[in-house]
This record gives structure tokens, sequence and C-alpha cells, in this order.
């Protein structure tokens, strides 16, 4: 069984944790698996980094921030071969380029290209444990960066090509759970879940996995384990398909807070007006979430849309400058929003959970200001106020009952 | 013209420091000069990324201490790269790697095998100034390190390689003095010093420049200039030969503390007893220094050699343990002994120079133990307690008269 495990800043952010670390891949090697694995740069290296960066300038060259930042890593990776050398097992660290990660010429955020495999084929066979360096790879003569959740996707990139029976993900947390539970003490952990589903539950679980990294799972269908490297128990499974869970309609219940809506009023629908909206907003680089649009007149149409409150400035702004060009009447912010989720593949079959939703909504007397759905998510926009009395209920509904949900 | 600069770990030390490189490359760019730049690790971090290492294992392997040591110039070779381009000096910084230095396959004290200068003189021809990691090159897929004195090593390097007409040795003291200013008050700062002499004053500036980095220096002809990145002082030039000194047969007085003695009385001369001796001791990696020998009859002799006061108990367990091979008939060891050499290129042509060093010597009541001349040294073993009078005096009778010797 060939196995890649990723571990996370924090997994590797001491000596002693890098030592815990390689206690726990001498014993994988022992059990009679064959590892490779990913680091991350210890925990605050690259907040360090950065602030050596902000010390010289306030625009650093993209290439020079690459190039300072992969050093992180490549401390972490040569460390853990040391202590993985120190217990017997043979092992070597390797840079982004000695890994023969070719990513696109760009800095700061580049994608992987394609992994030349031979080198770390020579050192599985050889019994050797490559440590490879996350979040970095190379694009001619210079060093590339992955952006952020780039360790999670080098680990899942380097579980592809080498055709991995497995990547564990060793993070801070044990899992992912069917909510937060700071929020929800009756939050339970998932023993597996889907990569759609792990991608709605995005936002709940960001800081766990990285939705780039879940994607190109879904894409090679690498098998994700998310688990604490700090404990011995089992974590969840990220698959194609979340079988176990399926007599449970709804996965998971994920939030999100500060969301700020903006509601453009009588915008011609003549001009083109939405594409050019949507489109300098993207351009500017302002993130839209929820979109919905009511046609009132033939003519002219009322759009929504959500944006994160930090930009809500911004986007008023942008907005009042394209008055002329979009045509619209006029402009409603809105603040102090945030959004409730329902998250399940199981909700592709079960046409009535939405409507269960909204009435559980209802009965704890929250107003749902816009509504968004996907096939197996159902999104609520609502006060933040309401927030944690909304997930609390959803949770109880749809997720501390026997698992069936009577529409 | 071409001036490769190598700013040391001091002299990079802290954002603050980088800056005031930064300002002072951005001055030489400005005055129309083409500069190289070679960085060293800020300082501490070499030290900090060995303790990262040493809580790993006792004993860490050489590649990947090689791998994690070479992080630290890559750190401050992006850092001052930012720092020069926020100033609109178009600069990138270069691994070893990326600056073509490939080395010996050795770990931890490779020597420079060939520099492909392409991409510098691209880079070069572009206008852009390299800003290079000392201290490390590759060999094959692999980060290999120069060992100590190894980012002068690369300036040196790199100035042969680029036909340079200067390489200025950045440092935290302002030049090559004739002796340490904390000994003698009156020691002055040379303006030239050779090759040979620089060689033979190592020990005296040590910290100052490797002595690697000279003997590269002289085989290539690549004029050296020692001075300070916190002053804007002239340093000291190092080249073929000092001219402008000529007038003094004395250049300047080195010392070294903690020296010990060994003699070996009665060596058969039959036995090759010599070559084992030197040979076992270098083979421990025992540095051995002067080496007097005398024949006391016609079959053995005697022989003196001085080590490191730290060697000495290892040194005299191998000679016994050598004893019956060696056919000696018993050791005698002397310790809290210190050396004094005079050093200058001007002794070749006065003969005189060695018997005005014992006489100074004799008139303030010194004893010479053994004695040990080169062309351009005459260096005198004496008791630890008599070494600060004797450089006093020493500096006074050949440095701060009018330079002449009567001898």
């Amino acid at each position: 069984m060939l196995i890649v495990q990723k571990y996370g800043g924090t997994s590797v952010g001491t000596t002693e944790r890098i030592h815990a670390v390689a206690d726990r891949v001498a014993r994988t090697v022992k059990d009679g698996s064959t590892v490779a694995i990913v680091v991350s740069a210890m925990a605050h290296t690259t907040d360090e980094l950065v602030s050596l960066a902000e010390a010289m300038t306030k625009r650093p060259s993209l290439r020079e921030l690459d190039a300072l930042l992969s050093t992180g890593e490549q401390v972490s990776a040569a460390l853990l071969a040391m202590a993985l050398m120190e217990r017997g097992i043979p092992a070597r660290s390797f840079t982004g380029r000695q890994a023969g990660i070719q990513t696109e010429p760009v800095f700061g955020s580049a994608r992987v290209a394609s992994i030349d495999t031979k080198v770390l084929n020579e050192a599985l066979s050889d019994g050797v444990v490559p440590v490879i360096t996350g979040f970095q790879g190379y694009a001619g003569d210079d060093v590339t960066t992955l952006g952020r959740g780039g360790s999670d996707t080098t680990a899942v990139a380097i579980a592809a090509v080498l055709k991995a029976d497995r990547c564990d993900i060793f993070t801070d947390v044990n899992g992912v759970y069917t909510t937060d539970p700071r929020l929800v003490s009756k939050a339970r952990k998932l023993q597996m879940v889907s990569y759609d589903e792990m991608l709605e539950l995005a936002n709940l679980g960001a800081q766990v996995l990285h939705p780039r990294a879940v994607e190109n799972a879904k894409r090679h269908q690498v098998p994700l384990v998310v688990r604490s490297s700090f404990t011995e128990e089992e974590g969840t499974y990220v698959t194609e398909t979340s079988n176990l869970e399926q007599t449970s309609v709804v996965t998971g219940i994920a939030f999100e807070r500060e969301v700020a809506r903006v509601a453009v009023i009588g915008v011609s629908l003549q001009k083109h007006g939405l594409a050019t909206v949507f489109g300098t907003l993207a351009r500017e680089g302002v993130n839209v979430d929820v979109i919905v649009q009511s046609v009132v007149q033939t003519v002219d149409a009322d759009v929504s849309f959500t944006v994160r409150e930090g930009d809500a400035d911004a986007t008023l702004q942008l907005m009042r400058r394209m008055q002329e060009e979009l045509g619209y009447r006029h402009l409603v912010l809105e603040t102090e929003l945030a959004k409730v989720s329902i998250v399940g593949a199981g909700m592709i079959s079960n046409p009535g959970v939405a409507a269960r939703m909204f009435e559980v909504l209802a009965e704890v007397g929250i107003e749902i200001k816009m509504v968004s759905t996907s096939e197996i998510k159902v999104s609520c926009i609502i006060a933040a106020a309401d927030m944690e009395k909304a997930v609390k209920s959803l949770h109880q509904a749809f997720l501390e009952s026997d698992g069936t949900v009577d529409a």
C-alpha cells in the first residue's frame, strides 16, 4: 500500500512535533506501507518570512517572494528527513524542483503543470522515504509557489501521479464535522464525505482542506483522509461517494459570517448590464457569492448579490462609477448578514429538503432574505444576529434526529 | 568597471542593515559600475538552523544539513533583491544552482568545480544586479555547501569567472591590521597586503577573510578589497604585490594562543617513524603546525611539533598507542604556549629580519622554545604568558619606527 502523508504547519510547528511526525511515519513504514511525505513550513515561519519581505518593500517582487517563502518548507523537509534517518528509516528531502514538480510560469499562485516522477519513484524503489516540500514547484529556472492551500495541492498531485492508494492530510483537527463544534456542541465527526460535499462544506473546513486540493482529488480520484497528527483517531474519508452517510440526507451545516447584500434596482436588460457588473467585480477581485435576479418589468430587472462585508464599500463605489453604463435606477446595501447552508449529496433524490429548511428557519422566527440552491446545497441569507440560532436549529432538525427528514 | 561585492552575515544581519547594503549597492550602480552581489545568511540564521538540526539528531545526514543550511542565504538574497528593486534597481536573486555554481559531489565542504556564467552574464547585460547566495552550489540534483568561509569563496569564484575588476569583501571590520588592535593600540590598518602575506596573517584575519578565498583570489589574480559595510572608509587591498608597503619589511604581527608542544624523544629513523606520526595525526584530524626535528644520534631523532591545546590529549593517546611501531623512547608534553609570527614579503630580500626578531624577544626577556621560518614569515613558540608582551615589542620594533629595520 502506497500512502502519501501531508503534514501541515501546526503538525511540524516545533522540533518536538517533527519528532512526533517522524514516529508516526516510522510506524506506518514498519506496518508495511510505502510512504511519501509532503510537509508545510513550520507554523509561523511563513508569517515571519512575509514580515521580513514587508520590512524590505510594500510591493515585493512576486518572484523574490516565492524564492523567500519556499525556504520555509525546505527547512521542515530537511529536518523531518533527519528525524526519520535518526530512527533508522532511510529518507531524503526534495524541494519542489528536486521532486520534479513543474508549474505554470506564475508566481504566488502557480498551478501544477506536471510532475516528473522519476526521482520519487527511484527513491521509493530504493526504500527511501521522500520528504517533499509542499506549496512549491519550479518553472524554468525559477522557484514558484502554489498559493493558499498549496501543500494540500502538492500532496494530492503527488498522490495522483504516484497512483497512491490514499492521501492522508494530517492537520490540527480530527476530521470534518457536521458543523463547527464551537457553535454546536452536538456536532459530530463525519466518517465519510464526498468530494462534492467537502467542496460545499469548504467554508467550514477551509482550515482543514483547501477546496483546490479537493477538486484535484476528485479529478484524479485520490481518496483523502483528513485526520489529526496529535491523536490516533481515524479521520474523515473524502471520496467520490459518501456511501456510509447516505442514510442521512444532509451531511453538514455550513455557514459564513460578514456577508453584505447589494441590491441593484432597475438594471436595464438591453445594456448587457449583468455581464458588465459581474465582469467588472471579478476583475477588481471582488468575490461575488449568491446572485438572485428577479425580472420586474420586461425591460429591466432587480439584481441582488452578496459580497464579503469587507468588499462592500469598494463594490458600491464601483457600481456608482458605472451607473450610466449599467443604466440602473438605484442601489441598496445591506450589511450584517450571514449565510447558512445545508449540504448533502442525498438531497438530489430528496426534493423536500429545501422546504424543510425554510420551515425550520420559520419555526424559530428567522427571516430569509435570499435563497440559492445547487444540487447538493441550499443556502439562505439571513441576519447575522440569527446565524447561530439557525445553525443550531438546522443541525438539530437534520443531524440530531434518526437521520431521515420528513419533508 | 565590474565589481563583485560580498556582504557577510553581520552586514545583512537585520532588515535595517539589508536596507543599508541596498543603499550602498544603489550608489555603486549609480556611480556607473556594473555590480554582482554575493550574500551570506543573516547573522545567527545559520546557528539557528544548526540548532534545529541538533534537535533532530546528533549526527545529521550531511546532505540534509546542506539542504537545511542553504536556506539561510536564499532568504538574505531574496530580501536584498527586493530592497534593490524598491530603490528602482533591477535585481534578481540566484541560488547556487540558479547561478550555475557546480561543486564536487561532497556535502558540507564542497569545492567549486565550475560556474556556468550564462545566466549571470544575461542578467548583467540586461542591467539586472544578480544577488547570489554565497556558501552553496549544487552537484547533480543535490544542494551542496562550501563549508567555512564559503561565501568569500563564492565571491572570489564569481569574480574570477566574470573577470571582475575587483572583489569587495564587506565585513564588520575596516580592513586588515598590522596586528590585533585589541592587543596593540598602535596597530594600524594596512592599505595593501599581498595574497601571500594575507595567508600568513590568516589567524589574525580569519574572521576577516577566509584563507581558502585568498588562495583562490591569488590563483585567479582577483584583486580583493576588505572593507567595512558600516563605514565609508577605504579598506585594505589584497593583491599579488603589496608595492606601497615595500618600504616596510614586516607587514604584520600574527599570533595564536592555546598552543601545545609534543616532543617525541628518540624516534627511530629506520622505522619511517616520522611519516607514520604525521600521517596518523592527519587522518585523525589533528592539525599539526610547527615541526622541528633534530638528529641527536645517527639512528634516531628528537621530533617536536605543536598542536592546538584542545588536541593535546588525543595526540598523546595516539602517540602512546603507536610507541612500539614508532620506536621512540619517551614523550614530553608542554602546554600554555603561544605562537608569535612576523609576516612580510620584504623579508625575502632582508635576511637579517629573523635575527632582529630573536634580539627583540631576548631584550624583553622572552625565551624562544621553537622557531619556524618560511620565505615571508618567522614564527616563534613562546610561553603563553609572554605572548602579549612579545606582540607589543615586535610591533614597536618593526611597525612603529620609520619602517626600516636595522638588523
